[in-house]
């Protein structure tokens, strides 16, 4: 039998960017928030199910490809994703990213995704889900320290899924905060542009730091932190890359997502190699306790866990099956008879 | 500035199966063999200078899935492959495979390719290439046990590269043999179908097996195999899949890929850890011996390597460039102001 056209155990439904962001006007970007951290938080509470490794990198003076995979027994997802730091001034993202979703079963692929925005939106999500259940009961008031490509994201998740009415934004580039600043008008969220760190954290009970350097830096110094905060940490998330002084590190409570990766690549990789951390999972299966008092810093040292991925990329696929949003891909050769490829070959010819 | 179209900088050329058909095709099966084969040599000449990691594999009852990633320091690369043997059953390939190649100084994407075509087409080039290093001089017949997808790959690459004129085809599926021979009829080869396997040895300089058992299997016994010929074993790539007795790796002296890799998935798993094995890039590079004597029997216990399927997509990146055989994929997000891809998901809603 001639078989011209790619049958359909060979076409796989991508997501371009364009299509993810059609998907994401048409859910809603607060909605998609909650769609994603309900789908972190339903994998963070069936951990252990997990095959949990961690990133495969490949570093060279520039940067950073990694590739960031796990499976569930039924499922098996990855991630590539890069980070360029210099990437900027050529007018490159810092980070792009790509996803894959394959059965296990049969090994076959059966979601490709663009991941640069749906990383941005996983991580927001999980931010959020982190600090509704640690962040001070009735929080209204985040600082956002760093006003760069997450930080919108960040803001309109502490809204959707913790409940916020204010940002303070600032960063030591003005005009990101105006950037920002400009992109949250008309969001619901009361937006105060800030010229000091210090000035972002007044009032504030979610302090969210999220800035670009890879080296050490000191963001958040000890005396700029009270008591009863939340601190979602983001931004330290490459060996040599922190954002927060040690002191600070140690007066809090630490959760986390894997301990392997963010030893490795978190606030964290300053202490010592057993200094406690939480791992976030075991809170909300109540293995672990959260937040015990009101004068507690906690701290969610967030370098991003492929489960995270995974949970962003079954809510994808999970959404597009109904509204269209996706292109088949020519992917998978599928012979007629799977021993004949040369066969498959040859007909093409015709 | 509004942008409603994806930008260059968003696009990575995607090779789908269809394309990367009529690309095989344009350039001739057997110019493509020879040109991976140029490619791979050229790789395995600076082997020292790639990153190489053992595959990463995630394992289930029903098979494996893996990724394979490389890096030249220049360009990276890696290979999404499957392996499980049950998908005949249900009409699906037991292997099928994509793969990515990108900029080391970006971590921006390059090529994203359909691999299932390649993969077969990189297997039989690189078996064909050692094969000419390896195999007696003036060899003219292949014995081809094992007669699947990748029994006319092999047989064409030995030709093109090698200068063999003869094939003599065993498979236990005397099915499977007559489509092989149906397939290589008219491609400039004598092909003999044989119903044992020693019956398809006879005269043979160069054996090959390539059968699909997931066990530990004796497609060749020691007496099977005379002194002076080539043995190609392709079949034994994955833990708990051989094909030769060990009394045959005892007599042969025995070329590999990666051997780190090699000992835990090919033939020498039968082996004790330290039994000898030369990597093949040494005898390309003089470091090493390859046959030494007409009496000897070389044996390239092939696993299939991730510099392999780098060479291919090299290859592929060349060949499109100016056959146009690719469809542009929005695959990475691109806003104009990179710290605003927020603002880009805003601009798209309008």
């Amino acid at each position: 039998m001639t078989k011209l056209l790619p049958s359909d155990k060979a076409l796989v439904p991508f997501v371009s960017v364009d299509h993810m962001m059609q998907l994401i006007h048409h859910i809603g970007v607060e909605e998609t928030l909650r769609g994603l951290a309900d789908y972190i938080e339903a994998d963070f509470k069936r951990w252990e199910l997990f095959d949990k490794t961690p990133r495969v990198a490949s570093h060279s003076d520039k940067g950073v490809i990694e590739l960031m995979p796990t499976s569930d027994g039924d499922v098996y997802g990855f991630k590539y994703v890069n980070g360029h730091p210099s990437n900027t001034k050529a007018g490159l993202q810092t980070v792009t990213a790509f996803g894959l979703l394959a059965d296990v079963a049969s090994g076959y692929p059966v979601l490709l995704s663009e991941m640069t925005m749906l990383t941005a939106l996983r991580t927001a999500a999980t931010s959020a889900l982190v600090a509704r259940v640690l962040a001070p009961k009735g929080s209204t008031v985040m600082a956002m320290i760093g006003n760069g490509a997450q930080s919108e994201f960040q803001s309109l998740a502490m809204k959707a899924i913790v409940g916020i009415t204010e940002v303070r934004l600032y960063d030591i580039d003005p005009a990101a905060t105006a950037k920002c600043a400009e992109n949250l008008a008309g969001q619901g969220l009361k937006v105060t542009q800030c010229t000091t760190a210090e000035d972002a954290m007044l009032g504030a009970q979610i302090i969210t730091t999220c800035t670009a350097d890879k080296q050490y830096a000191t963001i958040l110094t000890d005396n700029m932190v009270g008591a009863g905060v939340h601190i979602n940490a983001i931004g330290g998330d490459c060996p040599g890359k922190t954002e927060l002084a040690p002191a600070i590190l140690q007066r809090s409570d630490i959760f986390v997502e894997y301990p392997k990766q963010t030893r490795i690549e978190g606030e964290i990789q300053q202490m010592a190699p057993d200094h406690p951390a939480t791992e976030f999972w075991e809170v909300l299966t109540a293995k672990a306790k959260g937040r015990t008092s009101d004068k507690q810093i906690t701290l969610f040292d967030s370098v991003g866990f492929a489960i995270e991925d995974f949970s962003a990329l079954r809510f994808v696929r999970d959404q597009i099956a109904d509204t269209g949003f996706f292109h088949p891909l020519d992917l998978l050769a599928d012979p007629d008879d799977p021993r004949d490829l040369f066969g498959m070959l040859q007909r093409a010819k015709a």
